[in-house]
């Protein structure tokens, strides 16, 4: 009797930010890094990827399907995924006859974001931190997420953190074959539940290098790179594990946008260099010192990844003085329509202090953002009912993507 | 019998633009520095300041103008210079009982830059090399270009350099009373005089972070520094050194521009980040990479000081190029009209390729950049007898200013 039945499982997975930033490859196969990181999972309710896993021996290859436009998923980094997915299968199914063989059938992954691709957020690693998730449970693993970062790390670097809520790093580890470089749970999201972030998405007039490819020139070319790497980064690693445990905000701004500044210094470092920052991005950390210097304390964060747009995080505490003074910058941009947004009082009197004090700046920061995103800390992968392939293996719209 | 004699001598000194960068101080009141240098010695036909030294026991107190304006002379540097300056001539007067007591009388400086000030050139370089060379003349010090360097460092640290011509190193020295901490001539402009420049002066909105402000930031704050002081600068040092005596452009080139961008992103990996570079100057480096690209090697080298303004290196032979390109690009900008501008042929076809492959950059620099200065390697500082101060110790002006 063939077995013609439609296997599926699905789930979500959160986008991470990275506040010790991941940036050099000791193993480019392995996506084994030359240094430890450390991210914020932020929360699915803004920023997500929602994956269905499935597996038939109807189908008859493996495919990918992201956002309604097929992937292709022959390329070593998905390949790795399965192949290893599929080994873990294999084992369960040899040590127990009565289980289908999941692991022969072809797969079938359909994937969508609530979040519009072309705002440069760096959506491989809930990407990939999905297919995961949702592969593992369709073959019912009994994996950790730990065991699981292992794979998706070899999808995408970062995507081994969006395992994991809350707060979270990855051990850089030192074993050839990966077998140590791993994410951990520094802190669940329940432990410091209101940190805050607002992302300012800057229109950039054109993609800049890939961090793939910018990261590796980087490792081969920047003089200063092994600083960062073997001294900077683990000391910075310590004093944010300690900051997290600690609550304590202020060292954990600090550190946030020193080792921003750190990787981004490396890669103008590098040559020819590479430069994600633009003024835009410079107006937005000069905005970030001004709310900091009004406070007399660090009460937000910028950081930024391997593109302009700038993530500042803060404490719920201080939306006040962080996100309603963007608010009262820019009320007119998409993102504040939501739930979140609305709830944020524009603070026109922080905002005109600002303007005497860095008119220019916030001038070139309401001409160069072209939304906000507000979030905050959140949870890891999340199982769900909702699935985006029907009984038949067709995919079907979830119609539940965001603004 | 009163002495009242009004004594006089005369100077120009050059701007120099380094190749290796000057940025931070181990001990900010002698201006030593945590790095050794180098730089080109820039023609004082189109760079230079004017200073004419006078001293007479009819003055009441120390005076300097300059372009115009009178300048505090009571600063702990200005201080410096004319105390060592007035030790070495009584010296001279302790030997010789003949001499005017030249060492007694106030001093009138005058000075006069042929460039404008609002170019954001460093002209400090310039003004205290011909401040010291000028009094050195006046004094008729026998002291060489290499112990004078040692007093025009304590007025401001690249002036060293400015006593030069060709090409010149200052060796960070370490002698704790910076007695080891001199300029010294790595080759005469005439060993490699085919050596161009084209200055593209940056509209900038707003002054950025002074450099001793910043470099003394950049020393406390910044983790990848030390590399940067310790291990890269004395490697490249060595590789600049070599490069020049054997006239090998390719060489100078990608070391000019990996230690500008080496500068700059310890500048950014300070606390709080400084930018020095902005999107026009992102421009200028990609415009020189694709010059670069097209000649299928380095013909073209860009270098940023502290500020966004670029300096271009190219050697005569690749004028059409690279002058040929940006006269194309930007014919229209001041700079262009004296008889080195008039020389360069508008080199259309290569900026049509430009426009092709980086029209982006192309127009962000043609509307960021004021105005350009051609110039090339020229000679250290010349005696002249063309007075800024006449018989009766007034200041005359010199009606020689450039355009």
């Amino acid at each position: 009797m063939a077995d013609n039945k439609i296997y599926r499982a699905s789930t979500t997975a959160p986008v991470n930010i990275a506040v010790i930033k991941y940036w050099g490859k000791r193993d480019p196969k392995l996506n084994l890094p030359t240094n430890s990181s450390l991210s914020v999972t932020l929360s699915q309710s803004d920023l997500r990827t929602h994956t269905t896993a499935s597996c038939s021996p109807k189908y008859t290859c493996d495919s990918l399907l992201l956002n309604g436009s097929p992937q292709d998923v022959s390329g070593a980094r998905t390949q790795a995924c399965f192949r290893e997915l599929r080994a873990l299968r294999k084992k369960l199914e040899a040590e127990n006859f009565s289980l289908p063989p999941l692991s022969t059938y072809p797969l079938k992954i359909v994937s969508e974001n609530n979040f519009p691709t072309a705002a440069g957020l760096a959506s491989s690693a809930a990407g990939f931190a999905a297919l995961v998730r949702a592969i593992a449970n369709l073959y019912e693993l009994p994996s950790t997420p730990t065991e699981l970062s292992k794979i998706a790390r070899q999808g995408s670097g970062s995507a081994c953190r969006s395992l994991f809520g809350g707060y979270v790093g990855w051990d850089k580890g030192t074993a050839v074959d990966g077998s140590d470089s791993v994410a951990f749970e520094v802190a669940p999201a329940s432990h410091w539940p209101n940190m805050r972030a607002v992302i300012l998405v800057v229109s950039a007039a054109k993609k800049g290098v890939s961090s793939t490819t910018g990261m590796q020139t980087t490792v081969a070319t920047s003089s200063l790179f092994p600083a960062r790497a073997n001294e900077t980064v683990p000391k910075r690693m310590k004093e944010m594990e300690n900051a997290i445990k600690n609550k304590d905000f202020e060292t954990f701004g600090k550190v946030t946008m020193r080792d921003s500044n750190s990787f981004h210094a490396t890669c103008l470092d590098t040559e020819p260099p590479i430069f994600y920052l633009n003024d835009v991005s410079r107006a937005a950390i000069k905005i970030v010192e001004g709310i900091n210097c009004a406070a007399g304390k660090t009460i937000a964060a910028y950081t930024f990844d391997a593109g302009p747009n700038a993530v500042i995080y803060y404490l719920e505490e201080h939306e006040n003085e962080v996100a309603g003074l963007f608010k009262a910058m820019m009320g007119e941009k998409e993102g504040w329509e939501g739930a979140r947004g609305k709830a944020v009082q524009a603070n026109h009197e922080a905002m005109s202090d600002v303007e005497k004090n860095a008119g220019v700046a916030a001038a070139m920061l309401k001409e160069g953002v072209s939304r906000v995103i507000l979030t905050g800390v959140g949870e890891g992968p999340i199982k769900t009912d909702k699935s985006l392939i029907d009984e038949t293996g067709e995919p079907v719209h979830a119609n539940n993507n965001g603004a």
